[in-house]
C-alpha cells in the first residue's frame, strides 16, 4: 500500500492506494498529518471497502516535515565513491539536510544562481521510521521502518567543498524533493530495486540498492547506535553513480532543468530547476 | 527577561525572571510550551504585576526541543582552531546536533562507554531565532533573535573523526544539555561576554565571545543565505579554546564528572556524566 498527502480543491488530505485504486483516508486517520498517522502510538484500521475514492485532479504534496533533519548516509555506493573525491571511503558517512530544504513533487528545486554554480542531484531510497528505537538490532530494525519512499538529495557542490562539512551545501531552500508517496514496508523490498535519475529525459543514474555498501538493516543498525531514532524520522541511503559533478567534464544543473528520480515499486519524484 | 520552563510538583510550566523575582507565567501565555511561545504569532503582554511568583523546589528543565537538528557554527574562536585539527580553519563550518541529544540542566549526559573512549565538552552561547526569515542583513538580523542560551557541545572525538562528517560524534543521546534559561535579546549584548567551562569544578574554558571569528551578526547573516531560519531554530555560536582534547595529553570526561558552562548574563548549565 502506498500513502500519500494530497491536496484537492484547496483541501489537503490523506490518500492511500492499493492495487491501482486511490482512496481518500483523511477522515479514516482523523487527521491530515502524514506524520501524525506515522508517528502515532495507536495503529488505525484502514477500510477501503468505505473509504471514498479519489477522483479528478489531485495534487501530491511533500509526504511531511518531519521532526528534525532528514539524515543521510554518503558514500554508500562503490562507484559512486569513485566518481567523487575518495576521502572517507569506506566510513560510515553521516550528515544532515535541513526539513526547510523540503520540497514536494513537482515543486520548483531553487536554482539559487546567486550561491552557487554547482547544483547537483542525487538520487535516493529513502526509510521511513514508524517505531522510535535505539540500539537497534538486525534481527529487529526493520520493524521500526514504516515504509520507503524517494528523496532527491540535492547539492551545491561548491558550497559543500568550501563549507568542509556538507550541511549547508545540502540544505538550502528547495533542496530536498520528497514523495510523491510512502510505500509501506509491508509491501516493498528493499533490498534489490532500481534507483534511477533523470535530468530533461536523459538518464543519468542507474543503480541497484543491492549494491549498497551498507544495506537498509546495517544502516538501521549503525544509526540507532546511542542516537534514538524517532518515529518520522527520513534517512537517505546514498547515491548511486552517475551526478553530473561526476562526468568529464561536470554539467551541473541549470534553471529549466526537470530531474525525475524513480524507484521501482515507489514512483516517480519530478522537479523542474527554477 | 529570562524565559525558563518548569516543573513544579508534577506540572510542567513557563515561568520568567526580571530583577531578581521569579514568576509563573503559565497562565498568561497560554501554554507549557517555550517552543510555542516562541514561535507564535502574536506577542503576549506579560502583566508580571498579577502573575504568582514561583515559590519552593523548581526543576528548570530543557527550555524546548526544537523542530529541526540545532545548528552549530565549527572552528570560530582562533585559540580553539590551535589547539584542534586546523584543518578548514577560516571556513565557516556548520553542522547539527539531533534534537534527541538534547538534555536540561542537571540531566545526564550519557557516558556511551562503549561507543566513546573521548567523550569531551565545549561550551557555546546558543543564539534563539524569534522571528523566521532568509537572507538576513547586517541591518535587521538582530530583529529575527528572540533571545540567547547556552548550549554545551558534547563531542565524541573519535567519532567525531572516524564518521568523517561530525553529525554522529556530536548527537548522540545527551550530548547537548540546553539551558537553564532563555534570555531575551532586548536584555543581552552577545558582543563581549565570557563563556567558561569547568569540569569538577576546574576551570577549563574562558573566553569572551569578542573572540569569535564570525560574530552573532555575520553567523545569521551567513547561515540564512538562500536557507530560511525559522522561530524557535537553536544555533550554537562555537567553542573558545580550552577542550579536553586540547589539553597535552589530552583529557577525556569520564562518569562522575560535572561539567558547568556558563555564560555572564545568562546563567550556568550544569550537567553529570553518567
Amino acid at each position: 500500500m502506498k500513502w500519500f498527502r494530497f491536496e484537492q480543491e484547496g483541501k489537503v488530505g490523506i490518500g492511500v492506494e492499493r492495487d491501482g485504486s486511490t482512496y481518500d483516508v483523511t477522515a479514516q486517520v482523523y487527521t491530515d498529518s502524514l506524520f501524525e498517522v506515522i508517528s502515532r502510538e495507536f495503529e488505525v484500521d484502514l477500510d477501503l471497502d468505505i473509504a471514498p475514492l479519489l477522483k479528478g485532479d489531485v495534487r501530491q504534496l511533500a509526504p511531511y516535515i518531519p521532526a528534525r533533519n532528514v539524515i543521510c548516509v554518503g558514500k554508500n555506493y562503490a562507484d559512486h565513491i569513485k566518481e567523487m573525491d575518495t576521502a572517507g571511503a569506506g566510513k560510515f558517512v553521516l550528515f544532515t539536510k535541513a526539513p526547510t530544504s523540503i520540497v514536494g513533487p513537482f515543486e520548483p528545486i531553487e536554482r539559487h544562481a546567486n550561491l552557487t554554480q554547482q547544483l547537483d542531484y542525487e538520487g535516493e531510497l529513502a526509510i521511513i521510521i514508524g517505531t522510535t528505537g535505539r540500539d537497534l538490532t538486525p534481527e529487529n530494525a526493520l520493524d521500526h521502518v514504516f515504509g520507503y519512499s524517494i528523496v532527491n538529495d540535492v547539492t551545491a557542490r561548491d558550497l559543500q567543498k568550501e563549507h568542509v562539512q556538507f550541511f549547508r551545501g545540502k540544505s538550502l531552500d528547495g533542496f530536498c524533493p520528497f514523495g510523491p508517496v510512502i510505500v509501506s514496508a509491508d509491501s516493498f523490498d528493499p533490498r534489490d530495486v532500481l534507483v534511477e535519475t533523470r535530468v530533461n529525459g536523459e538518464l543519468r543514474q542507474s543503480g541497484s540498492t543491492a549494491l549498497m555498501l551498507r544495506d537498509v538493516v546495517t544502516i538501521l543498525v549503525e544509526v540507532s547506535r546511542g542516537m534514538t531514532l524517532e518515529a518520522g524520522d527520513v534517512i537517505a541511503t546514498g547515491t548511486p553513480a552517475g551526478v553530473g559533478h561526476g562526468m568529464k567534464p561536470p554539467v551541473y544543473l541549470q534553471t529549466g532543468d526537470v530531474v525525475e528520480v524513480s524507484i521501482e515499486g515507489i514512483g516517480r519524484l519530478q522537479n523542474e530547476v527554477q
